[in-house]
């Protein structure tokens, strides 16, 4: 809708949501239509992409976003949260300190799976086989982004992250029925097998890249993966955040105060007593 | 479970997650049979609150969570997300950016509404009638926490928000299935009733009134309440910020900059020619 | 300086800065005028406050932020950085995580102190004995906003703070020579006094309370000396961030990942071996 | 200092400060002989180098911080910590909602800039002739990096932004007196005479290629240099913030509301009048 000066009325353009006095269209859609008639996947969903997924599609969505809400106190976004509770935030500020921290090594990981199945599925696209395309596309990465490849290991979780095999078996059932393509499941499965055959033992899918294949399966892209991933992960945080504010700490450190620090630094101070 | 030293282990406590290698248990619950048989609203609440939902109070706490979603590039918390993005952020720091803004005065309109609501709550709960006890906790608000009501009226939306009438009959649909109790419901008729009165024209509940009915029927308290706003509002910004990256911009600034700003200060420039 | 559409224009006021092409004031002072002629703290207060501070108005502002830059690892925002930078974030993003976290109870004393030594200087303006203002607002302050007062005591520097004795010495110094006033230092001791004498032992004064003296005789509003505090402790936060990106771990979370933490909650997991 | 379970007391290890029960000591010194005793750059200087720079070398570095500290409110960190404080947030939050927007491209120019700066220098040192050296790091960096060269040119400075001048000349006389070695200098004349040929008119040096330069001189990294001028910004964010604390304006958006935005999305609403 336009007013005048319209100049300062394009400064912000969205195809998201409309609005006058007493009226709420997202996408296209009335949202007194919407409350009540669509689950909060179909929603994400329909914000997101523009459109409403079927509810097999919604419900695809639906197990990644149930997957990948939380892994403990031991993430640093949920001992951010925590500690920002006992600062004095609220939840807000504490999911704001926590979702912060979901970067590139933390929270990156199952965007970077997407841009890698995508390395692949391209290549796949014009004609490679799978697997060949899988191993090329492993080098690429190691030689343009770095040695770790996202998405496969975990440093906690032997034999392996219990996530993912249960995404990975629904994410095959949605295959098989025709709800997906099925084609990044088979790249999914190419690459496990790529890279065990490379460490020699298994380097088990971990929760980044089973919901990095659900997301490519739906055609998330991937940097609106990361948000996805971040909207599941902000349960956790404030569910940890809610749970520390009942616990009345104040000024809560990452370890037990005692054990303070090591330092590394000239001019120790000597204590008399340890 | 315990390690050596367990003051260290002991730092961090939590009943939400329980962890060894290979095993995830949220609440008690096994991930992979979570995973694909609840929905997204169901584990939120077993996050938060511990035990699982009924499917009917899921879908009541779904439709709080959809209708939220959104409120425009003039929400500053939107503003600041698709800002963001324009500065080199990904979708995580867009969040963060945008969801730290849902304070007090942004995001803090449902906690306080559910606030207040349980003041009144309390005060029937202890023999008072509802009516009475709306007008004397509305009195103890003004006096003790300034003179907005939190949760009705709107700077917008006239004659009222869209959100709120929908929400309400999907509350009262609940209350009559005996989902919620509804004494809630007969607290926010109450308040309508009297600011409408005091004002001497409709002053109408506003989508954080009408969410912190939802919430406070179905349990929720204050500052959690506001978590779960902020998990809604979430959807928005994501959807915002992700847009905003397919358009290109650097360093957006809030207005088009040959509008610049007034300068009130001293020594104002001259310029030559405007 | 205004343009067609003043609403637009207006939208944004300050007195801080002027701009035009090729042109920038500060509080009316063209910036190629300050660069390399005003100290940093110089330029602090000249921003926040509107005006040139005298020589010695600025060196003991430039006391305080020297005064508080860090305090080790232990403190939730020394954390919070070092962690965000695992996480892969730049020194901007590390330093809003960590700032973000300097709220009501870890940032916020030195400004709950300035308030503080403001009730009391408020009465002791209206004639009350400085002893007996002291008095009566600990007792307003622990009626109104809870036991602990700001300012004083330590959970680890026993038996103080190191960092107090040394700035209320500078401040004292700055009274005597007529710099301030002094009358807050008298505040401050009269504080001391009564605490001592409540608890039957020292609660010496610490950083915050230190620090609000300094920002109190200098005529800096509590909300503000909070802004200061941050922009303080900016600089360790910036060296500790600095310092873990050398230091190559990735995901980094509070503690050694073989603690855990400990589960309180339903259905615990028994593991084989511990 | 260690305590038993050396694994948790070497969890965190830095060189930074040192602390037993009364006593602090940064980078080997006592904090009560630096506080009254070095200048806040001074301070800066230490906590992130580790040693204390002469006073000539802290002046020039004070240089820099003054000259970067506010852009206005057109800047989208500016932005978001006004409208921040209007959402409820205290200046903590504030500074950390907009502190977090100083990302690659709105902060992260004069990491850039240092960063092509040391490319250049490292040729240089190797043998190339800095004109030679120059034109071909501002291919490799197009070739790279993408298009935009870091440090030259302004959207809004015509003929050129006024801090850079300034400051060129400031890191020249320093030089010339031997504080610094002055081989950037050379490299960022070489640099601007590179581009205003390739572009055919004067693509003058801003304040990010001025700053950028005595960082480099100075031999601060380019990730620590985006920190610096975080500090730098912070205080102009602080002000503003501040600022607008005693505006009263509440959830203040990025424009007049009436302007709204405008909506390029399927069934746009029809209102009845315009």
């Amino acid at each position: 809708m336009t007013r005048s000066n319209s100049d300062v009325s394009d400064w912000w353009s969205t195809s998201i949501i409309d609005m006058a006095p007493g009226q709420i269209r997202f996408r296209g859609h009335p949202i007194e239509e919407l409350i009540g008639n669509v689950t909060f996947p179909q929603m994400i969903w329909l914000m997101t992409r523009g459109d409403l997924p079927t509810p097999d599609q919604a419900r695809l969505l639906e197990c990644a976003l149930v997957a990948a809400v939380d892994h403990g106190p031991q993430a640093p976004s949920i001992a951010a949260a925590r500690m920002a509770v006992t600062c004095g935030l609220g939840l807000n500020g504490a999911m704001a300190s926590a979702v912060n921290l979901l970067d590139d090594v933390h929270g990156g990981a199952g965007e970077q799976a997407v841009e890698l199945y995508t390395w692949i599925d391209l290549a796949v696209q014009q004609g490679a086989d799978v697997q060949a395309a899988t191993a090329a596309m492993i080098d690429r990465w190691q030689a343009e982004r770095g040695k770790f490849i996202p998405g496969f290991g975990h440093r906690f979780h032997k034999p392996e992250d219990p996530r993912a095999p249960r995404l990975l078996s629904l994410i095959e059932e949605a295959a098989k029925s025709g709800v997906v393509s099925g084609r990044f499941v088979a790249i999914g499965r190419a690459t496990q097998k790529e890279l065990n055959t490379r460490k020699g033992q298994p380097v088990p899918m971990n929760i980044d890249g089973a919901t990095a294949l659900v997301y490519a399966e739906l055609g998330f892209e991937g940097p609106l993966a990361r948000g996805l991933f971040c909207l599941s992960r902000s349960v956790g945080v404030i569910a940890h955040a809610w749970e520390q504010m009942g616990q009345a700490e104040r000024n809560k450190g990452p370890t037990p105060p005692q054990y303070r620090w090591t330092y590394t630094g000239e001019n120790p101070i000597h204590e008399a007593q340890e």
